[in-house]
């Protein structure tokens, strides 16, 4: 029995559910009242300490943070096409999964919880950190069809929605083709779904 | 042939250093010069776009970010021990990178940063990251010896060097004596090496 506490409007939630959906995995959506704060109460501090969405419960085990719930899921339901063993295809994913964790939460993420949802936060930097990621992706989509390996990894599952939301945080995708087609090819995975604005 | 390009006084860099050794591995190290914005010239972004520090260089295959980093050494170097394959204790490492690459790098390591090189950014908000994420962890290790599993892990080298650094930031580590005790036993392991500050 898998459970996801999650926001509906978290690109973080999302990639974990488009995840779930990917792998054909039944799960119980929990859902987390932001407006209440119940991520900050006591419940939920005792699932995750740090008082973030997602957390995955699966048959008792809790995995909180995006991106390490999708390692878990990679390797307990993914077989090796999902979780490579290989140490080089090993780094190549695990380099991506921190940049999403990292200059894709600084860039596009922050750009987008100014402007949709109000958080303070210095947007001229959210913006700047968002073009320079956005660009280095860019080029390497010119070259590849996909971001780590010649297959899709979890590594596009976590880069893909905060880089596919980013109009929701005044970012112009004009630029960007080789993104918008690698959106495109991720869009026509079996069990692809999407969330609103995507 | 390991090549480590690095900053010496990186606590991303000292992480790999550490974890190297740890491993009894040779490399030779790159020094990179950050007066002289090496970083940021054509020869070392051919190596990494996003011009950071660390890079591994393994018999031609280039790897970039300390944790992306630690992984591929644990993978390709250190056996199960370093490496889980159950899938509980693999979510257990993982949850704990991604502290280190999120709360520890908009924490101390960005306090450390301000502090003590100089960098603009808001000091405010980094203390009170850095006594979040401090704050938890310190809970955490009172009841453990090690972050993630019941031995050590690349979750604790990661997380390491700049909870370590922290004073180098303005923190007082006086308040977690448990962390400090982890500290230690971090500094017992056979092949552990310091830096300048720790």
């Amino acid at each position: 029995m898998i459970e996801l506490y999650e926001f509906p409007l978290s690109g973080n939630c999302h990639k974990v559910r488009l995840m779930l959906s990917l792998l054909s995995l039944d799960y119980r959506s929990v859902p987390v009242s932001g407006a209440e704060r119940e991520h900050q109460q006591a419940r939920f501090l005792a699932l995750n300490p740090f008082g973030q969405v997602p957390v995955l419960v699966d048959s008792g085990l809790v995995v909180r943070d995006s991106q390490a719930i999708l390692v878990y899921l990679a390797r307990r339901y993914g077989g090796p096409t999902w979780w490579p063993d290989d140490a080089r295809e090993l780094a190549a994913v695990a380099s991506w999964l921190f940049t999403a964790a990292n200059e894709i939460a600084r860039g596009p993420n922050a750009a987008r919880l100014h402007r949709k949802f109000g958080k303070p936060l210095d947007y001229e930097t959210a913006l700047a950190v968002a073009a320079e990621v956005m660009g280095i992706i860019e080029v390497q989509l010119q070259e590849r069809s996909w971001l780590a390996l010649d297959r899709v990894s979890i590594a596009d599952i976590a880069c893909y929605p905060y880089l596919a939301l980013a109009a929701e945080g005044g970012i112009d995708l004009a630029p960007y083709p080789a993104m918008r087609n690698w959106f495109g090819r991720i869009q026509n995975l079996p069990g692809y779904v999407a969330m609103p604005g995507l």
